[in-house]
């Protein structure tokens, strides 16, 4: 039984750099107090991957209170120990007698972990927010970002010994929404497109791992190593890796289309987008265009989302200083920029913007915590 | 007076990458023919750049014929000798004597530069075919793209004495309209909504020498050195460094609007436009939504591009194989794919589409050349 150690090339990206996922709780810098025996019991699936260690990292950092706390993960790392606010937990191999007493189960391990153990969870009376899109599209499961949408997850309560299945949006989805939707509630949103530009760590940290070697293989002349993608990524980009449908947009593309029906409840709202992978570790961009029903100024537009919860505008043309995903990574909030009135679009009736926002974090482990808070 | 020498790394990026223009006259595989007593006098004005570099390349490899070549470019370049085509010649200082006797003149030394002397060129009876913004929206200067306006060019003719401005199109319009326009010819585009991914190579050779050198940086763990850009370009991805207008819109984005009208002739055509710079050599990406008049098939206009001169159709849906920046990199098509009816507009009247084009070759050098093809 090993401890988790720190990945390769852990210190490489300090500083100045997209801060890849890192076993970070074998040495916590504090000890913190959430520990409390009126916490509820909970339980991270798939704890050892990029998801599942942001998972830690938040509910640390938001003194998430709980009693008890399961790690969960597949045979091949359980026994593996990691210290998590001053204790230390073995990591336990996930299986359909984990949930026993487990109130919440915070759900990052795929789709088919989900579809296979989500049910069981909730059956067993635990509340299950699922970060996969095993669920999202399941009428009887909220679709939920808490700022958005948080009246979907009505009459899903802890101390009921009603489990439940709550899904996490996908996380272009949450970035997008997190930005467009304080508009929305002003103008309504007509119609969207939303161009991305996404990071490695929405395809897990060996993503992570692969975009850092083919730089350096591609910087010392050799040959990339292509493994997770199946081109190289390092100094280039590409159509998002997700399977294409039959109408020619990509699974990520058309959960953009359908996830934003949902949370905003409008079956109308039309979307498109186009999904793409970036050379950038941790944190999505999106250029948006809007159409609204009715007018909104770009100034109105800016106050608007200076006041929005979990948002903050970085718009300073004089000196170009706008949103970049380096700026966001390790930030909760989602940061917006280049508010303009679209020139093509008459009577003030469309708007720009370029959104950007941590991946691992509110694009899934913040969200997923959140929800999660607004059980307690 | 020094030989012109290959940047440090060159090595580096042939193979599998971005290869940054070198200064690969210095030592030329074959002797070509084109050295004619019948062809044009011409002159390169920038000859050291990346542009300028990329010039002799596109000369050599169609095999433009010419009497004799100018290398011209600033003071501080003048005497540095390179060998073009099996002859060595030595770069001369651009002045207002430098054009006696030129028939064309191919600038790429930036707009001050062109402004200057651009109009002294003409005035001599020199053709100039200019690759910066300086006259691109000058009524009397034709903005051309060959193989879409190729009309704007009537009456300028070599052998007649008289010289002329004509303006070679921004990179990301040229490369954009490539690809719209055969399909605007068939259903009419109404609106463009459009989302750049830009490489270094926009901003010149010492901008991708510095993408490679934050990159080694970065991943050594030191902070990245900015010079070109004020912030970090590795790993990263930012809005278009060109200054922002006092209607959010950045030079850059403007140049799409505008130039779009100018070269359809169409003034009444909406046109928006987001534009971000991606860690990537030379080759520029953009996300396309159409809008059109008519209804417009995706199998039809997949049929349109495939047989669109200059274009190249790379959308295989099942491998997931479309285009990416570095399949396109010093090639002279421009390529298109993701090509599908967009869902977000009803009767067929929507596309969504992503191309990929070389900034150097077709976005600057290859455009210019075919213009001046266009006068023998």
């Amino acid at each position: 039984m090993a401890s988790l150690t720190l990945p390769r090339h852990t210190g490489i990206f300090s500083g100045s750099l997209p801060t890849r996922p890192t076993l970070r709780y074998a040495a916590p810098a504090k000890v913190r107090m959430s520990l409390s025996e009126s916490g509820p019991s909970i339980a991270v699936v798939g704890v050892t991957g990029a998801v599942g260690q942001e998972f830690l990292s938040v509910l640390s950092d938001r003194d998430f209170p709980y009693r008890s706390i399961k790690m969960l993960a597949s045979k091949r790392s359980a026994g593996r120990r990691l210290t998590f606010e001053g204790n230390e937990y073995v990591v336990e191999e996930l299986t359909a007698e984990s949930f026993g007493g487990v109130d919440i189960a915070l759900f990052s391990a795929g789709g088919s972990i989900s579809k296979e153990f989500g049910p069981i969870a909730a059956d067993k009376g635990t509340i299950v927010v699922d970060n996969s899109s095993a669920f999202r599209m399941d009428e009887k499961v909220p679709l939920v970002i808490p700022e958005v949408n948080p009246e979907a997850m009505h009459g899903i309560k802890l101390g009921t010994g009603k489990g439940a299945l709550i899904a996490n949006p996908n996380c272009s989805t949450i970035i997008c929404l997190m930005a467009a939707t304080p508009l929305h509630r002003h103008a309504k949103v007509l119609r969207m497109v939303v161009s991305t530009y996404q990071a490695a760590s929405g395809a897990g940290a060996a993503a992570m791992e692969e975009l850092e070697q083919q730089t350096r293989e591609v910087l010392e002349g050799r040959p990339p190593t292509c493994k997770i993608f199946k081109q190289q990524y390092a100094f280039n980009i590409f159509s998002h890796n997700a399977s294409v449908l039959s109408n020619g947009y990509n699974e990520e593309e058309m959960k953009m289309v359908k996830e934003t029906r949902k949370i905003w409840n409008d079956k109308d709202v039309k979307v498109t987008a186009t999904c793409i992978r970036v050379p950038v570790m941790r944190a999505h961009a999106e250029s948006v265009n809007l159409q609204f029903e009715s007018p909104l100024h770009e100034d109105t537009a800016r106050d608007i989302l200076k006041n929005a919860p979990g948002v903050v505008v970085i718009d300073d043309r004089k000196a170009n200083h706008f949103p970049t995903p380096l700026e966001v990574s390790n930030k909760d909030d989602v940061a917006v920029g280049r508010i303009r009135q679209d020139l093509s679009q008459d009577g003030n009736k469309g708007l720009d913007i370029f959104v950007c926002g941590d991946q691992i974090r509110k694009g899934a482990a913040l969200n997923a915590v959140q929800i999660a808070e607004m059980l307690l």
